[in-house]
């Protein structure tokens, strides 16, 4: 279940403690098996304030709102993982390659064939982590409301309302010299759990 | 901006100091003038983690993907909050309430005052903490890639994909009396940012 989580969504929020706070930023994503890459500039220091300390990676996907009769048990259908570890920085290229390649095909399926690959210099400005899954939890909650027993005949409309994500159309670049065709992923962006 | 996007969301996650290490749970949140309420059951313990101690609590609206043509210039459009502060407890019943009624009303505008408010053994059940809208800020990213002008004439296609939330037909209780009609705000679930 974890990893069916994971692969649904392509940002995470990535806890790290930073001069003794904690600090929350939304982060992109790739996973590999079991471990998680993120990703950032070189000179990005809440990447370098991460790296060999504790961090906690969330991923949440949002999946409707629930009504019940009492305001108690209103709720929300939600699958979320939230993941503890220590994340480490990716020394060799063919590794930051790889794990560059898996956050660009987590964000749109199909797009990393496609790509112009990182060049030495956008890979040297480029600082990888690997964080792994291994401790951590899933939590889902799915369906409708559950009342007490003596709210259950209340006058009150009670249910769940889904959400869910929807591509819209591909915007092309502004620049785009005429006659480049809209690959598929592009035109008909299909993620697990994102409608195109 | 802050609050426009803080608007557009329910869901925070939640930085916090657990034994020393972060946790990001997510958190459904409602926002009052300059102040984030979250709650919680009054045992759990990361609330009571939270109280009294730096947390930060970060709102993500993810309103798309960009491809360009370098895999190094790929990113997302979205809109995030992030803010930093000291969440205490709202101790008083008024109060408590007013924050409920918000955090309802927030996931499901128009449902607050439809919902049988909490009784007085659910508000004691029930933790309410106010993190105040002070220090942090917006980070926001929009329409197509931009690329590297040696990269504009490959032969790849570059632009982006729109994503937002959509709400589905609601879905009453299975316990639902007949005759009760589905409310507006449930069968046509509207909030900035989600289309019905």
């Amino acid at each position: 279940m974890v990893d069916a989580i994971l692969d649904e969504a392509f940002i995470a929020h990535v806890g790290v403690t930073s001069a003794g706070a904690p600090v929350v930023p939304p982060m992109a994503y790739g996973r590999v098996d079991d471990v998680l890459y993120l990703h950032g500039a070189t000179a990005n220091h809440l990447l370098g304030e991460m790296k060999g300390h504790d961090a906690c990676v969330t991923v949440t996907l949002v999946d409707g709102v629930v009504l019940a009769r009492s305001a108690f048990h209103h709720s929300a259908n939600y699958r979320s993982v939230v993941l503890f570890g220590v994340a480490e920085l990716v020394h060799d290229d063919v590794g930051k390659r790889r794990a560059l390649d898996a956050i660009v095909e987590q964000v749109t399926p199909g797009r990393s064939a496609d790509a112009r690959p990182a060049n030495a210099a956008e890979l040297r400005a480029t600082a990888v982590l690997r964080f792994p899954i291994r401790e951590g939890s899933a939590k889902t909650r799915s369906g409708g409301p559950i009342d007490d027993p003596e709210d259950v005949g209340l006058d009150i409309w009670a249910g769940h309302v889904p959400l869910r994500s929807m591509a819209g159309p591909a915007v092309p670049a502004d620049d785009l010299p005429a006659g480049l065709g809209t690959p598929t992923y592009a035109s008909d962006y299909r993620r697990p759990g994102t409608e195109g």
